[in-house]
């Protein structure tokens, strides 16, 4: 596409990040929560950097959600000091970790779903000064973890209340797109049943992006949690959520053959797109050629494909492409490089790989 | 299930390469190659790890096969002296790179499947005291690079032949499964082509683990690379291609949550597993339990269903899982644990993430 960038200073395939685009994305949703009253949880699972947990913070943040000990501990080390990790903990060794983590930092939460992980959790923070605060998971829909229903929370809740080292402090939730409604049924009956043994609930926090513009009509949610706003994707153009121009990572990839009309061969595969698809056609959108599919993709190869009567690339020439699901792209990649006004610099994307 | 090892050592979600299984796939792949006459040539992006590279080229392997340079200069590193690089380089950083790598190196060669790549490398070798190598790639059907017929690939041949610092040493292709006689057809049409203009093509080089067992079937093959067998899949069990038990890496992983009858969760998910699913349904097999779906994964969960009136799994429990594509799920970790007769060597998956 004339006119697009060529980055001539960078190797393909990489990622490009745009910190003009990054700082609207964080500025317009922190708006938005302030103007209704949501505390914002930044997920840190999309950047993956500690900078932009920074700038998260520096906007208006209440603090940042991490999936797993490792993420919660790179972004710890680099001044992060209130940790929402909505992961079930089990083991002596992680919660050691965890322990350990807690001891260091303002603020560290949990969440837990089940009898077994609290025991855990327990028996590591028994001779703590400070409880552990627990958020218990409720499952609104999702199908993933989580209670099932307000009184399987309320049994949890007391449970945590019996165990030394820990103390219930709310609900936490990661709803169904589009699950708004089930998520206020679930929260406020079983904030009813806390009230009437007499529990505090004073957190309740749902998540996510695809309802990001919804999440004031949930008025019993008081913090959200989300992580793809901050780069956004093509799932969320799909979906309307935000507009291409809203997309701060891309992928830039050569197009290295183009062994037949109607195809061509990028240098970015699934070691760099992967396989994600939420539901779409192909594997990302190409900027500047809608029309063209991102068709196939192989570990190191991309299969384009487009009308075999147009000969919109040349070898050599560099695109960019939204990917379907940012997220597992920047664990993908060891850096990315964040561009503003034609400069460009390069960063670690420290808690890639974070899965302990 | 009783009996399976869980290594307590270990945190999960991680990866387990049993060593036993893996001496046995490179020595019974190698013994079927020596027995047809078949130059041997191990991809490494299967295990991205330079002792297995050394292993392999011990049993008998003639060389070893890099997609990226990242890739090669990790294996040379390490001593691997002789590798192929099926990839068309483009760009004067990675020339340079692979000037660099070529001059240290007993013999490196690579493909083309154009004239823009091979000027380029012309360019970049024109002053070398030996020439630079190049297969020719051909598309046999794979539908990915490649000249798209015997005649495309002469015309390209005379073209290297006519530049300095390259040579024209041959015709590769990554077919598609059960295309050996599309290989042939393509190869032998083209090796008389070139003979009957007097350019001698020594090396017809093919590929892929899916048709492992049928390269002899392809006479005119001289080289064959593969990259799966020295782990295996389940890809690979459900074309009948291997068994469970050939199987020498699996993802150990933990039952975190049981919200409801028929559905547990495990702390792997896309992170390690990938979104792959190579024609397959779910996301991987779960080691003594065949009805067992892995229905979905998200980023750090994957979401187990099964018969509810089963109980298959407690919280805490260790699983193993096959995966569906092995390569990529490799190229999630920075470290796998390779084990033997209850041993653990934790050893970096040093090539990982090479996509440059």
């Amino acid at each position: 596409m004339t006119g697009m960038p060529q980055y001539p200073e960078l190797d393909t395939p990489c990622a490009v990040v745009d910190l003009d685009i990054v700082d609207r994305n964080i500025e317009s949703y922190q708006a938005y929560c302030d103007k209704h009253g949501i505390g914002l949880r930044p997920h840190i699972k999309t950047h993956k950097i500690p900078a932009f947990a920074a700038q998260q913070m520096k906007a208006g943040a209440i603090g940042i959600t991490c999936q797993k000990i490792g993420e919660a501990e790179v972004m710890a080390d680099a001044g992060l000091d209130d940790i929402l990790l909505t992961y079930n903990v089990l083991g002596e060794r992680k919660l050691a970790r965890l322990r350990a983590l807690f001891d260091r930092i303002k603020s560290l939460r949990v969440v837990a779903d089940n009898a077994v992980v609290v025991e855990g959790l327990s028996r590591a923070f028994a001779d703590s000064a400070k409880p552990l605060e627990i958020l218990i998971e409720c499952d609104t829909g999702g199908g993933r973890c989580g209670v099932q229903n307000p009184a399987e929370a309320v049994e949890l809740a007391k449970k945590i209340q019996s165990l030394p080292g820990v103390k219930f402090i709310g609900l936490m939730t990661y709803p169904a797109t589009g699950g708004g409604a089930k998520v206020e049924a679930f929260f406020t009956s079983a904030m009813k049943e806390l009230d009437a043994i007499g529990l505090e609930c004073p957190v309740r926090s749902s998540g996510g992006t695809p309802d990001m513009w919804l999440a004031h009509e949930v008025p019993s949610v008081t913090e959200h949690r989300i992580g793809t706003y901050i780069y956004n994707d093509r799932s969320l153009m799909a979906r309307g959520v935000c507009k291409e121009d809203d997309c701060a990572l891309r992928v830039l990839t050569e197009i290295v053959s183009l062994p037949t009309p109607g195809r061509a061969i990028i240098d970015a595969g699934s070691k760099v797109l992967t396989s994600d698809l939420l539901g779409l056609d192909g594997y990302g959108y190409v900027v500047g050629h809608p029309d063209v599919a991102v068709k196939a993709l192989s570990e190191e190869h991309g299969i384009l494909h487009f009308d075999p009567a147009t000969k919109p690339f040349e070898i050599g020439q560099r695109i960019e492409i939204i990917p379907n699901h940012v997220c597992v792209v920047s664990n993908m990649l060891d850096q990315v490089h964040l561009v503003r006004n034609g400069d460009i610099e390069t960063v670690d994307v420290a808690a890639r790989g974070c899965v302990l």
